[in-house]
Parts: C-alpha cells; structure tokens; sequence
C-alpha cells in the first residue's frame, strides 16, 4: 500500500496520475495549502521540505517526482509507463522530466513564490512580470525540441506525458497562451480525455 | 564513445566525475562561459538549451546532471555507482539528485543568474542578497535530514556523492560557512581527496 501525499494544483498532480495509470494500491491524502498544511510539524514528519508531493512506502518515503514517478513505473512494470530496458530511452525520459522540474515549474514559481529566493517586495512584483515570458520561453523549446509525438518520448506513452500535462495546465495562470504551441496543447487534450487522468481530476476536486 | 561538454565551475563537474570513476571510454570538451560559447549557433546544435552538461553518445545527445548521472551508472554496472537493483533505493538516489538540481542550484543560480527570472536590476541585487539564507537553508536540510554517512545514500558510494561534492563546493562563494555542516564538509574533504576527484579537478584547471 502506497500513501500519496499531493496538494490541489500542483505537481504531485503528475504521480497521481500515474498511481492511478498504474492500476497502483494506493491512496491519496490531500494537504491544504490554504491551511499551511504543508508547514505542520505532522506533515514535515513525512516531507521536511514542506512540500508535496510525498510518497510514503512500506521502505521509507519518497520525494520529488522526477524520482516518485521513475518508481511508479519501475515498481509496475506491466503498466509500461518508462522505457525501463533501455538506459539511453530511460536517461531520455529522466532529461525531460529533469528539465520540467529544475526549469519549467521554477519558471512558473516565480509568480507566486518569489519570496522563496528574494524579500523585497518590489523584486517580487519585478520576477511575476517575467513569468509569462519565461514559461513561454520553456514551452516554445518544448514544442520545438523535445515533443517527439505523438506521445513525449515518440510512440510510448510515460510518466513524461503525465508530468508535462501537469504543468501545460499551468500556462493560462502564468500568462501564457497554450494554443502558441500547438503540439504540447493537442496532447494536453488528449491527456484530459484520459479516463485515468479523469479520475485523479475528479478525485482532487472532490 | 562518449563526449562529455561542460564549462569550469558548473554542474558539470558531477558528470566528468561519474565519468572518470565508471572508467568510461569518454572525451571532456570544454565550453568557455567567459567567452559565451554556450549561446553559440555550433553549442546550441548540440543542446538547445544553451547550458552544460550534454553528453554526445553513439544513440543521441542527453542533457541534465540527474539523467546523466543514472544513464553513466547504468551503462557501467561494474563501477557500481548507483543501487541500480533495487528500484526504492534508486528512487532515494533521484529524490536526492533531482533536489540538488531543483532546489539547491536554483537557489545558488539566484546569485549571479537572476536576469534569467527578472529584468530589474534592483531585483537582481534582491535575489543576490538572499542566497547566503537559501544555500545554508539547503544544505541545513541535507546535514539534518539526507546525509546518511558515510556516503550520501549510506555505506555505498553512488553518484549523489559526486553531485553534492560538486554544489558543495560553491557554498564559500555563496557566502555560506561550509563548517556549518560537520558531514557534508568532511564527505567534501574525503571527495577532494578522491585519485578519480583530483584527476578530473586538474583536467578542467590545465
């Protein structure tokens, strides 16, 4: 039994979605970001860093989801959600979700969490106003060099669609016109329409 | 065959590391950042992206310290470099790269690289003056909570240990007394002192 930890609109939206893909025994447990949840001392108990998602594991806990959604997939290996037998398709998959995660959502955190790297509140207003060319900056590589089609990583799909959905969700909030990038939004279409993701979706705005 | 691109005083250092370790048959071409060489028309055919590491191999280019760093573990069972059998401690490897390459290179990125998340310069001088807060923030969190000792992931040295070693050793510059933390300072001192460390460290000095 796996214990999801995940808040309402954030990345942990990505595992979700592939717990429920991999048809994983799992549960989610939403903490409110609105209540601070993610500061209590009960919950940095499971994550110190105050952050979600957090995947606990009858051997310990897991976090960030580069590394929970290379897990999912490895520990559910007939859900074929990672090229797992090939270590250049797998290091592909890792350099995609890599990027997403040390470059797209730190893009998109600058609007909202700028406090986390300045406390001038001017500097905060200074780094919100970049958001929309920063995110759009990301997405315009994407677009153009790493969405191979029809899924992320070429014919397969993997945790990289769930993760780049994830955060093509984001692009409305920031600024941003998802229709500049006419593959990365058909596929978010097409994730939304995924029975799977329909049901993480309706289970986090339950 | 493999050519590894990285510039002095990067990320990259990590990966040339894991490379000279796993006895890799391997070539190391340096990138002046001095010179801008990373925004140059021949640099970004090789990554997009415009940074370092990028690592040329015979079935294409791949790019970001944590997907390398597995992908060189992988390719090189031998060198023992990663817990590649044993998908939970593999997960608790990439927990603990994908947090130095989202969380803790973005916070030392914030001192000198602020233009790429703001066009203020008084945001910039914002950003800078944080980073002393940030860094011994990080690698507070680390000491505390994910330095097993007497290597990063416990008793078997993997390439988490190259990669702390590297950020590590920025944190004099960030203006963070390294001695704040007694295991990472003394896992820096055993790395420096490592043949394969030294080899590397006085090939991107010649």
């Amino acid at each position: 039994m796996l214990t999801l930890y995940y808040a309402r609109q954030t990345c942990a939206l990505a595992s979700h979605i592939a717990l429920e893909t991999a048809g994983a025994h799992y549960e989610a447990v939403r903490i409110d970001f609105g209540k601070e949840e993610q500061r209590s001392a009960e919950y940095l108990r499971i994550n110190p860093k105050g952050r979600v998602p957090a995947l606990v594991t009858e051997r310990g806990i897991l976090t960030e989801t580069p590394a929970i959604l290379q897990f999912i997939a490895q520990i559910h290996p007939q859900a074929r959600l990672a090229p797992l037998d090939d270590a250049f398709e797998l290091a592909r998959m890792n350099a995609f979700n890599s990027y997403l995660c040390s470059t797209v959502h730190v893009a998109h955190a600058h609007r909202r969490r700028g406090y986390r790297w300045a406390d001038d509140p001017a500097a905060l207003e200074a780094m919100k106003k970049k958001v929309p060319q920063t995110m759009g900056d990301c997405f315009a590589l994407i677009e153009r060099e790493y969405f191979v089609g029809p899924w992320v990583l070429g014919v397969n799909y993997s945790v990289s669609d769930m993760y780049l959905f994830t955060l093509a969700d984001w692009l409305e909030g920031d600024g941003v016109d998802p229709t500049r990038f006419p593959k990365v939004h058909a596929h978010r279409e097409r994730m939304r329409a995924d029975p799977a993701v329909q049901r993480v979706m309706a289970a986090q705005t339950a």
